[in-house]
């Protein structure tokens, strides 16, 4: 079940050990110019090794467009990429071939599928998210013409959090820090955080906050398509996470009265004077900002040894060598921005079915 | 939208305030014996006037089966059924024809299809649960013949939580109490908020925690398929609900090593000692407890008077009248319970087409 | 799987001799006037009993709308429905219990599910049809609104043919005889074949025509979802439908240079000077005419006594008994008619996916 | 809309002139062992250049697997592949990039997505249906351990036709002469026609027959998922295509009491003694041979010159240039296959999820 979406939907394949990883993105409306410099910095934007908190393995990422494009702008035709994989030693993973590592897709995958692809994690991996990230590219640059726009960042490492609502900070600013959040004295401190579990080989989680500003009113499709439960399906749908909220989420000490959102008139425009409701109400888009939380947990490849059974049932311990990730947030926030990008205009093309 | 689910499916309609609300199963297995007793009372669970807690509307929802048993079990074809309304008055309604209530679903639902039945919520009401219900009973029916146990209770309502994780808790206790919590101090405290916000015409929302047990290995369909964002989105789609989590969910606090499942040899199978990853590795259940909380927020009719605006955009002032839930928590536990349990047939079944 | 399209969705149930047939329609344009007399009209044309032609039952077959429906208007919201069966006489079907009858559904279906309802060929009855005729004639009003006019007549029964193409007749005349064949001494041969038939106790098929006028340039979906075998699909999931052409078809006498249809300018509009391709090129509308033919074979139920095997696996004999139909040609016109609505509703709506 | 199926699904890309084409194939089932050769072998009774029937461009086609694959057998992951496009010479079409050929996808693909890949058909090319012949062979492979054969051959071309149905043919010889026709002696004569046709720089359409043995009881989904009806889809999306009929298709000649197929007890089994139906009953195998006919139309491409419109609306004349088939009955047999094989495999997954 490797395709995302009802309109403009991503089919998605390839490995962390494979020739590479892509998709195909079919339902994308025709006539777009497809501006290659934007998506190839989305991806540098996924990419590791930008610095020393994520693992600076050379994956430079350049993205290779197979079909669906003619003269640069798209057709209407399915757009099928490629992303080649760079540098992968499989042998590296050797060691692992019979081993169920902790936490991982290991022991499930062999179990549901009878085999598994054990090198770096296979089909798996975070590696897959590429794919993501360039859909999610594609998708952005039509909603710019809409006027939407959408930014994350990490507002969470382990327990060094923000301490505001997202009103409180310039979120132009995420991208000046490695750990892309948007505070740069938190995120200093994060920064340290990251640096010091890296050093004890081991991991650590936390939360990714998006914001979506510009959306129209109406996108949304009760009661099996409501919009927050497609991107609470979406956001789930990335590796290592573990948790969605939208609005108040699971903030729950306030009365009905103090998080209904009043309506008022805006010079002829409804509005509401608060957005407890996160921009959603009743499955559909209120026209206020849309905001949702994601939280990830620590990367589960840790340095450290660890108890494990191997295929056989016997008991063993196993541990990774290598350069690894010790927080995926900063490289995370991307792949939520593109999985948020990919939601939103598919659901703003299913809004086109209900002429009036 | 109204259709959930990929071959266990549930096609969904009706409103509070028309005839009924119901809904067709399709695709589930042949030859199950329906038991309509068992059915009758997950909808009892459900429905208001239980208690001084929620709504003492009279409600009697009795299911009737329009199509899909011979002799009764099921024969492969659709399912059709139908719970009627009762005692809905819908003059009660007549003040709230041109205004849009806070946070309700009036407004969005105006503009997304430009007229509305503003008959108590019409369809995005949290009657159109009923039909998950009856769903979800005949998939736990299934599910009993698999020995899969899923049981669902309150953990919070406002600031009183439950302290412990579901391990400490005796589940089968659940039903003893009207907040369906199972600890009976908390839930006499819960109890009493819930009485307190009610007599200031207020609401409140809460937490409810799902523990799902029995569940074999191999359950889920990566990349967009896996079964927490599955699950995930089935609870968002329940009215009120504002987060997901799942495993260690938002409580990001631990390290790789701390929070990794150490697998273990239990007499010839692959067992975790731990279960912070809450049942589903990489989006594949591994045959521990899964077990996630769901958050809801207040309910949105509230009987205090509250600012908004009316179709005609011009301010005005609105209350609810009558008598509404203070807290929805008691009633949505069978609901939670319904959605997994739908959730889980489907991909059961779907386990089924891989075969080795 | 009992759900067809992708926008416009119909979702059937019921069995011949259950409590009736019926389904909800989703994804159907919000604000549309449900004109019940036309509805009624529709179910009308497709009932038995309006002649000796077809099956004398008496069933009036009136719609009880269960949702979506708001002061006569759609609302966006799913409209379930239902026909109730009446007069079905179960016990009639006793001496069925036990036998496979030669060509029904009653072998594949036991073998398939393990049970089956025996009474009139339960979910495999035609009568299930019914559901898609409601709505067929629900499209219809929309489409009515977008100028397309969908007509249907029977071209052949048994050997007896229409000469010409159906630009040869006036298709408004259609309902003007019972065969439903819009040249009146062709329409008088088939009766009297059908008539004679009956009187052997057997039955015979036919062949369909459906004519579609007025559909805007640019409905289809290449490659999956062309429109022709959209259109295709739904006819051959019509009881007892075995096959589909459209333009040439089986014709394939014809050299390229003789059956491609070259373009003029038809005062600032691209028309097609011939229409062999039926309307449809590349899968998506042109704008001319679309045309196609489905071939129906002779109803299985026949009155004289054949051949078979029982469910224990011994061989037996069977005949019918009471009156069925011997020819459903025209009782099937208004059901092909509303399976093209239904389908051209739904590609209409896809093809407003595509802006540009 | 470039994805087919509903477990093992095919999503497609790729134009005639671009990069080349491919797909993805999504729920394979794991551990599958891939033959190479058998796969080629399949692409290259699809390529052109095989005889002087159809065209003599050089067009090797070989697959390149991107993914899915560990060790050689399929894990379970999607499986993406690529078929490079050769020898494209695109100013070849640069005389073509105005006008809209007769019969072609030139007019309706410039009107649905207001551009359009003029270069050899672009997306519209059957140089698309590589992609279904790859997956095609993926799915023979495995239908072939469950026992399962398919044989099309050409019954037709133009007026020239086999007299007798498959059961009087040694469908084992069809490869052995280059129409693809199981007698020599109406292939000569087919041949002939078809190189007489070429001298006229004209093309001409034909028929395809395709057989399948060895199908288990009980394939296909009530009411909207039969198997003749998936089945003629599958065809009708295949370029070219206008008409699909099984069992006794259009021939409506023979009464009920002659065309139904009576069972017997065939030592334990129980079988039909005629099979009319085609193998299939009420949309679910019975376990006969599965048997239906393809109509092709001639190809749009013809040497001569045809009266026509650019994309100005002004009226001019075309023609085509260079070598183009004459009659793709030929080459079109394994992509009938391929889309039988495919729609077998989803069909026989699907059946998997109706365990009893």
């Amino acid at each position: 079940m490797n395709t995302f979406g009802h309109i403009f939907r991503l089919t998605s394949f390839g490995e962390s050990h494979g020739l590479g990883v892509g998709g195909i993105i079919d339902g994308c409306p025709p006539g777009l110019e497809l501006d290659r410099e934007f998506i190839q910095q989305e991806l540098k934007r996924r990419r590791p090794g930008q610095s020393r908190i994520t693992t600076p393995r050379d994956e430079p990422d350049r993205v290779e467009f197979l079909s669906g494009l003619f003269e640069g702008r798209t057709t209407g035709a399915p757009i099928a990429f490629l992303v080649r994989n760079r540098n992968q030693q499989s042998s590296d993973y050797d060691h692992l071939k019979d081993i169920f590592r902790p936490s991982h897709a290991d022991f499930t995958y062999q179990q549901k599928y009878g085999l598994r692809d054990y090198r770096g994690g296979g089909r798996s991996s975070a590696r897959e998210t590429v794919a993501r990230v360039v859909a999610g590219a594609v998708a952005k640059l039509y909603l710019n013409g809409l006027g939407v726009k959408i930014q994350a960042y990490t507002s969470r490492v382990g327990n060094i959090a923000l301490e505001n609502d997202y009103r409180m900070y310039d979120l132009d600013r995420v991208e000046e820090n490695m750990v892309r959040c948007p505070d740069p004295d938190v995120a200093e401190q994060m920064d340290q955080l990251i640096n010091e579990v890296r050093h004890q080989g081991d991991t650590i989680g936390g939360v990714i906050t998006c914001v979506i500003k510009g959306i129209p009113v109406g996108l949304g499709e009760p009661v099996f398509g409501k919009l927050h439960a497609a991107l609470g399906f979406a956001m789930l749908s990335i590796n290592a996470v573990k948790g969605f909220e939208y609005g108040t989420g699971f903030d729950v000490s306030g009365r009905g009265s103090e998080v209904n959102d009043p309506f008022y008139d805006d010079g002829g425009t409804v509005r509401a004077r608060t957005n407890y409701s996160g921009g959603i109400q009743a499955g559909i888009s209120n026209g206020e900002d849309i905001y949702f939380r994601v939280a990830f947990k620590p990367v589960s490849t840790i340095v450290k040894e660890q108890d494990t059974v191997n295929v056989h049932g016997e008991e063993t311990r196993v541990k990774a060598y290598g350069r690894h990730d010790s927080c995926v947030l900063p490289r995370a926030v991307p792949i939520v921005e593109a999985m948020a990008a990919i939601t939103l205009l598919d659901f703003y093309l299913l809004s086109l079915t209900k002429p009036k």
